[in-house]
């Protein structure tokens, strides 16, 4: 026996059934988190908790341990051999280990880990929480980019939906970690941009009476005995609010729709960032307010989430969203005729196809040099009945949409707020006005000119980190096929 | 035909279909808002857009018209006789008008608007939204306090049922402007706490696969045929993401109830505030965030939202709320013990009633001044079957209420994040654990220690502002019959 095995107690590893055990059997060190281990002096005594990234035995005598927090790593090393030494070279990945030990300077920085100029000498080692021995996939696997597995075919591919099912071990890589850190701040630049131009943040009924406005992609269901479904948007509510007397209101809420169809950029669950307003001269007042907010949320995304991006770059490639401090606004007309020019056959009354509007982002963007950009006066005829027609020329609207990297992220209008054009217009249009009556009376009581806008949270994080899938963004995401985890 | 007949031609007055008309007619006069109209100098010529919340004529030649915008409201006087002042006392109530003038200071204070020491003469007058002449209720009546209605019998009585039709209108009360103001800033004052203390926004599905966690109460639906449900609590997912690799994690969004019983503090659907976090060392962390969290909110209405306080105050009195710096934290056992010496029949191991829990505030606020309290370590018969028992006395449990006026506004625990611990006690609590697997197995890959909190949003408001029917704090609230508007 070495001076190693007796160095380490009995009691200085093993499983520990609860929190409250293993703060006795660690006690005299103090808690300290990875990421900020470069912060404790040398030889201070620290504590960690985290998951067990990767074990290493050398021999019999020194086993290396990668605890996991977060998107932090650090190396522990357990020397001495002994029981400890066996007890770490034994730990299942992804098993939760309390580690105490003393906060050291590697000869080298150490390889693989976020930490690498400390590094903590293990004197405690206990586990928490084991996770089975054969992991359905590994973080590490997870964790790889396109080209790495391209490039040694050796390496296991974890596909789209089986990292969905095991989502639990997928949201622990590097890049889910940052995804979804990036979204937070998404919706929190949103917010505080809106609460200072003197929005007020509200939250509209996700259980809708009869079949709600849209049709056909409308999840039904029974509300003790009454017909009812999940609301499509937050328009009606938003715009019943702004009736209420808010002049300026937002919501950030789930957006029911059940898609048919499996797209890229479809999900029948979303985050719906939504914003409506009282307007005082024109409908480009709502632009006004998108530019502030987008160029501030992409400000805030490349100065406060540079390390995030790059997390995200070294497992999925893409190059930074091109924008301008004052958003490009084209006239749909405008839009219709580089298309045109372009050689692209386009109906200059009709709707633009997915394949157009990716066209006419790469026309923009050669010629103005930006990927972010508006696309106003759309034609009447394809945007939806409530939508206020130009005053100077009916046959065009008061509506936008606006396209990141050729896809279209935002959809906004004027909304019509007398009741008599609105239940002409939706006469016209085949709707049945006995269907809409209370959307229609909602403003016979005094209405403001008002309009607003929405934008789906997981495609404005797709299409500014160019993920590709909006399932990648979505946390635990439902589309036609998946409803869980 | 006097003077005053000659000064407003026919394009000062009228009714207009557009924003863009108006601006035409009304060029020359600078945007105003009502809530600061003490800005501008005397004689500054502004334009205001508002509802017609008085009007008043006093003979022919003179009319006054009060507008109001959110809850600001300002005197204004068409004066000069003709065609405009007849066109103002024409104004049915709650008009949207826009109004361009000059503004004045009155010779006395103008009693019964906001805005008293400034008024604006009318120059143009043009009605943008006209209100159906009947309101079938009108601001005033649905403004008043119980205690005026019930000094003069000849005021209307409006209803909570019949508001609630016309929330549209009942919104524009000056009480209902400050709740859902105050709303806002308790959601806001919970994010930005959580986001300072390192927490993460999440945004967790709503549709859940199979029959949820919760039995009876549960909304049921078809998604693309697979059975489905609405999440009746964030927390699978919550915990799910902690499981993930994000240490503290925070969400705001609905949640699903189908009550079938209605009370005062119940709704279908209501806004969650949701927590989950890992723990170090003792449940208790839990208690320290929510402490912190909740004085920083009711800190933040007090100082910063006083004005809205005082609006609600007017309609709806209520006794400011009693809280201290540090939040006071019983353990359960104490509680029981203060209801016993008081004569109350309660089981030391059982559940509270809401009366026991009523009393049980009183006791609190005689004898420790606060009626804000925490009541720890709940006996684990009375809590769910995922509730960590207490390391020391496994009877009880790591578990906390939090109570606000004597009702339970927080629920909060630490989990079993040990999968054989967590099967042991499902089945000791005749839960299959068949039909639990998938929470189970969550915990199979390594799970840390870990707790979470949930509060209503709504039930916040209306508890700090006395208002004792949770309908007035829900935007479009949703109970067992009303799904509408």
């Amino acid at each position: 026996m070495d001076s190693g095995e007796e160095r380490h107690g009995e009691g200085d590893y093993g499983d520990v059934v609860t929190m409250e055990a293993v703060r006795e059997l660690q006690a005299g060190y103090t808690w300290a988190d990875v990421a900020s281990l470069e912060s404790p002096a040398e030889g201070a005594r620290v504590r960690v908790r985290g998951a067990a990234a990767a074990v290493r035995a050398v021999g019999r005598r020194v086993a290396f341990l990668v605890v996991r927090q977060g998107a932090a790593t650090v190396q522990c090393v357990v020397a001495g051999g002994g029981g400890m030494a066996r007890f770490a070279a034994g730990l299942s990945r992804e098993s939760v280990v309390d580690v105490a030990g003393v906060v050291s300077r590697p000869r080298e920085p150490v390889r693989g880990t976020t930490q690498q100029l400390v590094e903590i000498h293990v004197e405690k080692l206990h586990c928490l929480s084991r996770a089975v021995p054969n992991l359905p996939i590994t973080v590490d696997d997870a964790s790889r980019s396109e080209e790495d597995v391209a490039r040694a075919k050796a390496l296991v591919h974890v596909g789209q939906d089986k990292r969905l099912d095991y989502r639990v071990i997928d949201l622990r890589t590097a890049a889910n970690q940052a995804i979804f850190r990036i979204q937070c701040q998404v919706e929190n630049v949103f917010r505080q941009v809106l609460l200072s131009e003197g929005f007020v943040g509200i939250h509209t009924p996700k259980l809708i009476g009869g079949a709600s406005e849209g049709g056909a992609a409308v999840f039904k269901l029974s509300y003790n005995g009454q017909p009812a479904c999940l609301a499509q948007s937050p328009q009606l509510h938003k715009q019943m609010a702004i009736c209420g007397g808010f002049g300026r209101v937002f919501e950030v809420g789930p957006v029911f729709r059940a898609e048919g169809s499996d797209t890229h950029r479809h999900l029948c669950e979303f985050t719906g960032l939504d914003a409506e307003m009282t307007l005082r001269d024109h409908y480009t007042e709502l632009c006004d307010v998108v530019d502030k907010l987008f160029v501030a949320v992409f400000d805030h995304l490349n100065t406060a989430c540079a390390a995030e991006l790059e997390a995200i770059q070294r497992q999925y490639p893409f190059e930074p969203l091109k924008y301008s401090r004052t958003t490009l606004r084209l006239d749909y007309d405008q839009g219709i005729k580089m298309l045109q020019e372009a050689g692209v056959h386009v109906d200059a009354m009709g709707d633009l196809t997915t394949e157009a509007e990716k066209k006419l982002g790469e026309l923009v963007r050669e010629r103005y040099g930006t990927e972010f950009f508006m696309l106003c006066r759309y034609p009447s005829a394809v945007r939806p009945f409530y939508t206020m027609p130009c005053s100077d020329d009916p046959r065009y609207s008061c509506s936008f949409d606006v396209f990141v990297r050729g896809e279209e992220i935002i959809s906004g209008a004027q909304r019509v707020h007398d009741p008599e054009l609105l239940a002409a217009q939706a006469t016209a249009r085949g709707v049945d006005v006995g269907s809409i009556a209370a959307y229609v009376d909602a403003f016979r009581y005094g209405a403001p000119p008002h309009g607003g806008f929405g934008v789906g949270l997981e495609r404005v994080v797709m299409l500014f980190c160019g993920l590709g899938n909006i399932r990648k963004t979505s946390l635990f995401p439902r589309d036609p096929k998946r409803l869980a985890p």
